[in-house]
């Protein structure tokens, strides 16, 4: 029991997940959580800047180690848990730098993603261009080729890094559920969606689907068209 | 030395930058490197494309494996060779969880000093908004303030997350140098630039400075007002 864990969290945060399912995969669960709203703007609340200065989520802390963001609660939980629950980063030279590899371009990913799908909420209405939107838009398409490209590459049934669910995972797939919660075609991209399919039911992952989107199973259709 | 390495890699890029220190803190020099020109679009060259997908710098090799986001490669590179050169990520629980978290933040640090540097570069100038440039700017004073913060919490002399060299400085430092290579006042910012003054000329900063910064070493002064 990880009773000396606190997590400050929202619901649909790519981010919030990644810890979430890590924190699963180490077998901490029970740890103290708290679900706080980000239209209510709960993230800038005093709760939250009292572990994390940006006021974002996730806010993590592990007795006196506070760890927010969330590449950074990735690599302790697996560095301080290394033994316990899964392995999340592989020994073999090869396998671990594939890890990292595209650990680090899920960020890239994540980026894009967000210039499509955040681009109103980001952007003020008077500094918003079509030809940013549509730049934006097929940067993400290139980006998701990219993606494509590499699942098939690694034979139908991988993981993101190989044979191995890895911190790969752990840090891409809420990123691909979020593009699939807004509508990616599965038929546009099968190799994303036989990924997607793959893990959805995955215990740690289903332990921590974003619970709006439990009560919303029909997502949105922002990038149906993508 | 490391002959079954190569980096291909751009002057002036703290990316690039990171991977080269993180290779002299381990004892990794001799490897084969290229310096190639971002103004030449040799990022985009057949040699980069073959390392690397998205064309971009660094690109780098060790062996077959391919290791390009810069984060990636300092992770690999660390666990490598581990008992090689400088022990990069401390063990003590508290000083780990904030050399990842300070490193983690250096994603965000680097993001708003582009946002301000260069955003005639990635922005179009049909695109470009006086209000968004001044909202970049003052993102990157709040970001620029948090980091002054944290450095005088630490002590004078401290590195970025403690008593110890670390993964966090391999990342962060190339940021706060190209903060003062682009005009940062060290009167207006004493206390990173105590931290740039405490680490230019260590060792393996030094011998990976960027060339064409040592041809004009008096920078810019894009900065110079922030």
């Amino acid at each position: 029991m990880a009773k000396d864990m606190t997590l400050l969290w929202g619901s649909g945060s790519a981010p919030c997940w990644r810890v979430m399912i890590a924190l699963e995969e180490k077998n901490l669960q029970g740890y103290n959580h708290k679900l706080l709203s980000f239209d209510k703007m709960e993230h800038k609340s005093q709760e939250v800047l009292d572990i994390n200065p940006r006021g974002q989520l996730p806010s993590f802390k592990h007795g006196d180690n506070i760890v927010n963001e969330s590449y950074a609660a990735c690599f302790y939980l697996e560095s301080q848990f290394k033994s316990q629950g899964n392995r999340l980063i592989p020994d073999s030279p090869a396998e671990q730098a594939l890890t990292y590899q595209r650990m680090f371009e899920g960020l890239a990913l994540y980026e894009k993603v967000g210039g499509v799908i955040y681009y109103e909420y980001y952007v003020p209405e008077e500094e918003r261009h079509d030809s940013a939107l549509k730049r934006n838009k097929e940067a993400l398409v290139t980006e998701l080729k990219l993606w494509e490209g590499y699942l098939k590459k690694l034979g139908s049934g991988s993981f993101v890094a190989g044979k191995t669910f890895s911190l790969a995972d752990v840090t891409v797939f809420p990123t691909v559920a979020v593009l699939f919660q807004f509508g990616l075609s599965a038929e546009r991209y099968p190799v994303l969606g036989e990924y997607y399919a793959l893990l959805k039911d995955r215990p740690s992952i289903k332990a921590s689907w974003p619970p709006h989107w439990l009560e919303n199973t029909k997502g949105q259709d922002t990038l149906k068209e993508i």
